[in-house]
């Protein structure tokens, strides 16, 4: 029924990068991929139009956000969120767990499921994991995650151990529940664990042994330091199935993408290159800038020498500066537009080295170059985000 | 050493409509048009690109705003307008001094100019007559405007009678300052007289007999009643050279410019399309609507029927009235879209009709279906972006 598959192209004979295609009802994914985030049926200031020029090949979509604005019901009226949202590529929903923890209120976890009151309107509801696989079927993306338990961090082995368990009952109650939807849809498994690499081992194994067709590592990269994320890594891709796309879930910056990828990644998402875009941070192969930094007041050249993005095709950083610097909407787009092609090039060169043979080399020379936002900064701007989100 | 040229190629046997073209360095314009206004070396939300598609042939920019941020002599080390921002067909900037008047703080009015200071950073400026030719040379439009002094609504006879005259008085050292130049730019003049009509009979004649090559109508639609703008046009028209063209400043509403190509007015410059695009209000042909609005929540249909703009080719009524709704970036983008390019195929339409010899028809069947924004609700809304203004 589903015309779901993934092969995989070549292998990298030094780390666990490997280059695959991943083909979906809407289309073909060449992996490694970077997912832009699209929360509300929109990646925020772009068009369907300018993230195929910038190269993306399927975009994430919250199905918390959307199940609560305009609802799902009313997308599935519409054909399903591809046409709602005039993007005829790949499409992967989340599950809402995550934001129902982050964003909802009045939280209750049962081993039903998870109920919860809208950040929006204060409205009750309530995801379990077939209300879920509901849902998204009416969202209609051609990749569905199932609800699961993402532990705080830092968490002690109790919790981390039971919220675990329960996702996996959870991960076997929506495998059965998809069974009643008859769609292209591919559900993946979430393999949890937290920060226990034992945990994290066993998790992968029972997930990579249920029949999902690809996987999703979750609960990462949620505030513990980026160090302990890629050792947890190393312990889940040895567990997972070697046929099926690896999805981590919520990352990443560039830095990330360069070395998940060594470790095995396929798939990758995260706000973090729109979101620094529109607060003026820009990527370049030495690090982020800070394009409404005085520095760029009179730049006649682009953001990045060389880059082929729409925005520095066509406009000096001065002009970018100068529409940043006096909030103007075009600015949003441009930076957004720059950070998103970033990341997708950055895919790109990845895939090539991969199926040169040369990653190792692409991705030293890469983090040579490239000088990361320093956790700190990283922590502050998160506090900022928060705070704002909070408002 | 001007390239500019007008030539009238049709003319209503009814009113004093006129269809033709305005050549400048940067392509032609045909007439009537409407001018999307740029403040900041950028149409809110919309790019170069989408300006093309959505017809426009001439676009306007604020001396004021540029002035101060990012400042002239760094638009001009980037070779002017037209480079900075992208965007290579004809510009027409304004003088600043409308906006010295409605946004400048302790204005201090003088024969040789206005002292104010910047809403931005409270730094003192002094604009005259001939100071603002090398600002308006150093950012390089195709059209130039002179300084001039706009009169409030409503205004005592001797103070309109004075504020004309000194208008009079820096139209002549506009010229002068202007020879001083090297450039292509074509310096327009400005009609004053405010809500006199012998004033402005005298005004257009003195305007009009000034070797200008083309002539703006400026303050009206200050806040006086409609009626009165209209029959202030019926005084200056009749005296105005019927070979330039004739600018119609600061307005309009759609049902304005097919009243006022009536009233022998050619260009149109006005922000409200784009403002109240943002706000919600979309142009149709039967009058505004509000995209916010519940009944537009599961609306399969564009926003209007038939419209060729992008949004409307692309998206449904319920989709753009969900972006509105949630305040996505790209909601202002596509409801700026929708609004321009129902403006820009308005002006073609009134021009198919005068060169047809049917605009009398035209604008009466238009007025008949178009139901204008009240009044009374337009009062509401500039009262309400005053107050947010001031924030």
């Amino acid at each position: 029924m589903s015309s779901f598959s993934f092969t995989v192209e070549a292998e990298c004979s030094e780390s666990w990068a490997r280059a695959g295609t991943i083909h979906t009802p809407h289309g073909h994914i060449h992996t490694p991929i970077f997912m832009p985030v699209g929360t509300q049926a929109t990646v925020k200031s772009v068009s369907p139009e300018e993230l195929r020029e910038a190269g993306a090949e399927i975009i994430l979509a919250n199905t918390y956000h959307l199940m609560l604005r305009p609802g799902s019901q009313l997308i599935a009226d519409f054909g399903g969120l591809h046409s709602f949202m005039h993007w005829d590529g790949p499409i992967l929903t989340d599950s809402g767990g995550f934001q129902v923890f982050s964003l909802g209120h009045l939280r209750k976890l049962s081993e039903e499921g998870v109920a919860f009151k809208s950040h929006l309107d204060g409205s009750a509801h309530l995801l379990t994991p077939e209300s879920v696989m509901q849902i998204e079927f009416e969202l209609g993306a051609d990749i569905i995650l199932p609800l699961d338990i993402c532990a705080e961090f830092p968490c002690a082995y109790g919790d981390a151990k039971e919220a675990m368990e329960r996702t996996h009952r959870w991960a076997e109650r929506a495998l059965a529940a998809r069974e009643k939807y008859q769609s292209q849809q591919t559900l993946f498994g979430i393999v949890q664990g937290a920060f226990e690499p034992e945990l994290r081992q066993q998790s992968a194994r029972f997930i990579g042994n249920l029949p999902f067709p690809g996987l999703s590592i979750g609960g990462l990269s949620v505030g513990e330091p980026k160090e302990e994320m890629w050792n947890l890594l190393k312990y889940v891709t040895p567990e997972l199935p070697r046929d099926k796309p690896r999805h981590l879930l919520g990352v990443g910056s560039p830095e990330d993408l360069v070395i998940g990828v060594g470790l095995g990644m396929d798939m990758f998402d995260c706000v973090l290159p729109t979101r620094v875009a529109r607060h003026g941070g820009l990527f370049t192969r030495y690090g982020r800038i800070n394009i409404k930094s005085a520095r760029y007041r009179s730049e006649r050249g682009a953001i990045e020498e060389g880059c082929d993005c729409y925005t520095c095709r066509n406009y000096s950083a001065a002009y970018v500066h100068h529409l940043a610097r006096t909030e103007e909407q075009l600015y949003y787009r441009l930076g957004t537009i720059h950070n998103l092609r970033f990341m997708l090039r950055l895919v790109g060169q990845l895939r090539a080295s991969i199926i040169a043979g040369t990653y190792s080399a692409f991705r030293d020379n890469f983090l040579a170059q490239y000088v990361p936002a320093s956790e700190l900064v990283r922590e502050d701007q998160r506090q900022k985000w928060k705070a704002a989100r909070l408002q």
